[in-house]
């Protein structure tokens, strides 16, 4: 069934309203798949539950604009629902955020630009919000690389309509301490692993994390344990301690840079690096990125969270986020956004695509 | 089927190869039964998986001799088997230790002693090795209070055959940190509930735990955090983060100051109280402890662990370990007994026992 795109208001309700939770896009897929394929100006390709739709107009210049078709999952926030107030219209439910509303604007703005100043690459893919390996624009890039090329790429994450650059990387270890087993009775025959982690949190309590100017744009770094582990039985003194740290790193840092800071800061212990993910610089410093600026007519920010802008990044391709939504509601369950925002991502993409 | 009790080694590997995990007991307690409702000089009652035997010869002195049939979880560590080394004989398998073969000296001296000089009351029960509230012991106390009557009583928990006093008491609490979830990549949004256990680490890696003298004997005391537990995801900055601690506290202090040892310690923190056994005081100033003293020849030690001397304590009864195993091997997967220990500790409660 293809969607109706004629009220954005309309197919951005409609879109939440087909639960889309990672690894379950396949309805969602399919009616982009068939709203996008009555469209003689689009070619396209299907790759599992990513669907990509190419204008080929002989244009000089070609874009991508990307988005992903999956959300974390439901907390009893769907169906989405449109609430009236005195100045504005706030649309509430799983997905409004991250990013069915930026999914809204594409699949519209695909149906309606016949004849864009730009070739344009529209991509809608899947498993976003899981584990890296399993990310649809990756496997795109793995699967056809040919589709993935282009001067500039806009993704629609959550910016509150703002231009929002590059991305900081990401890397998570594991930092264990070891001790030795005993019985809680008689701890002294044993070496207890907990307590050691006792240097670890003062350096993460006093770390002094920096915020970095990169192509004229600060990046706030910072360092968080987000899980602790410990202990076997409460009667046992544990031999092992281990807590997950994320330590979200401005773009002008390698990934291995980003490893060195961690293993000084908590030098003694075992570090294993579990997930690891380069920044993206925000490359405003390009004609592409420039005139998608005047165009929008935005202010333009750093983007804290890792997004698959670093993908583009990694393929030379300089990328920006811009999206309807709050970034910081994003995956929380009163995940919510303005109505307004879909109406300025929609008019300044519009305007930019158009040269108008 | 009865047990034959002739031989105390053969009976000791036989009673450990009954396996009797805490909660199935019932193998184990029906041998037990069996073994003893053939001996005319005993009275019986069985509850649950407890099996009482007592004499009524009517004796001016009743003590209570009492073990546990139940073991911790085997790890790969049955059948017992008996290893043969120059100048001794040891048996390793689950249970050897704590303490299979303290109820085979029991079971072998409850069938041979039929003339004490003392009523004896010897008690086999269920369910040390979890949780408090289903303790077999306990259960006997409230079932059969008229049964857990006498003048001294002797607890067969493994102390290298030598007498231990008393008991150091036990506390367990949960000690919570609070702080305000965010998305790590805005940790500055939130509040890291896992770095302010910091100050809590500190405090357990600075307390200076003391070594105590009650009624002659030397308590050593420990404070340990024995599990720890935060985090809700990697990308989610945890707004709860707990420690588990135990504290192992001499006897001359109560439950509640024991607790509010860790109030003052952990003070900031939310403190809640999950597990709590009173101490027991070694109790060595009685007539009847000093008799059983000299009668096994013993040095007296104090003990770390907590066991249900506490339950005789609390009910007045003065109260010894004297068992044989390394009480430091107890739930050890290399779990092992010297045959030594076995005899030390027949002959020693057999010359008390007999008068001779």
């Amino acid at each position: 069934m293809a969607l109706d795109t004629s009220n954005l208001v309309e197919l951005t309700i409609a879109i939440c309203n087909i639960e889309s939770v990672s690894g379950n896009e396949d309805a969602l897929a399919d009616q982009v798949q068939q709203t996008l394929q009555a469209q003689s100006h689009l070619t396209l390709v299907r790759d599992g539950n990513a669907v990509v739709a190419s204008t080929n107009l002989g244009r000089q210049t070609r874009v991508i604009i990307a988005g992903h078709l999956d959300t974390v999952p439901v907390a009893n926030n769907l169906p989405a629902t449109l609430h009236h107030f005195e100045r504005e219209q706030v649309m509430v439910g799983r997905g409004t955020v991250d990013m069915k509303a930026g999914i809204a604007v594409m699949l519209k703005l695909a149906v309606e630009l016949k004849s864009p100043i730009f070739d344009i690459t529209w991509v809608f893919y899947d498993n976003e919000e899981v584990a890296s390996n399993l990310n649809g624009l990756g496997r795109l890039v793995r699967n056809h690389p040919e589709l993935i090329q282009g001067d500039f790429a806009v993704l629609c994450e959550p910016t509150s309509a703002l231009v929002e650059g590059g991305c900081n990387g990401t890397i998570r270890v594991e930092v264990t301490a070891k001790g030795k087993k005993a019985h809680s009775a008689r701890p002294w025959m044993g070496d207890n692993a907990i307590h050691k982690l006792a240097p670890a949190l003062n350096a993460l309590s006093e770390v002094v994390t920096e915020t970095v100017e990169v192509d004229g744009l600060e990046y706030r770094e910072s360092i968080n344990a987000v899980l602790a582990s410990a202990g076997i039985a409460t009667n046992v003194i544990p031999d092992l301690a281990t807590l997950t740290v994320n330590y979200r790193f401005a773009p002008n840092k390698s990934g291995s840079e980003a490893e060195a800071v961690l293993r000084r800061l908590f030098d003694g212990y075992e570090l294993v690096v579990t997930d690891l993910a380069e920044g993206a610089r925000p490359g405003l410093n390009t004609e592409a990125a420039a005139a998608f600026i005047a165009a929008t007519n935005s202010d333009v920010r750093p983007k804290y969270g890792w997004t698959d802008v670093a993908r583009f990044s990694a393929l030379g391709i300089p990328a920006v986020n811009y999206g309807p939504g709050d970034p910081s509601l994003a995956h929380a369950d009163n995940e919510n956004v303005p109505v307004g925002h879909l109406f300025d991502c929609e008019a300044g993409l519009r305007n930019w695509l158009s040269g108008s």
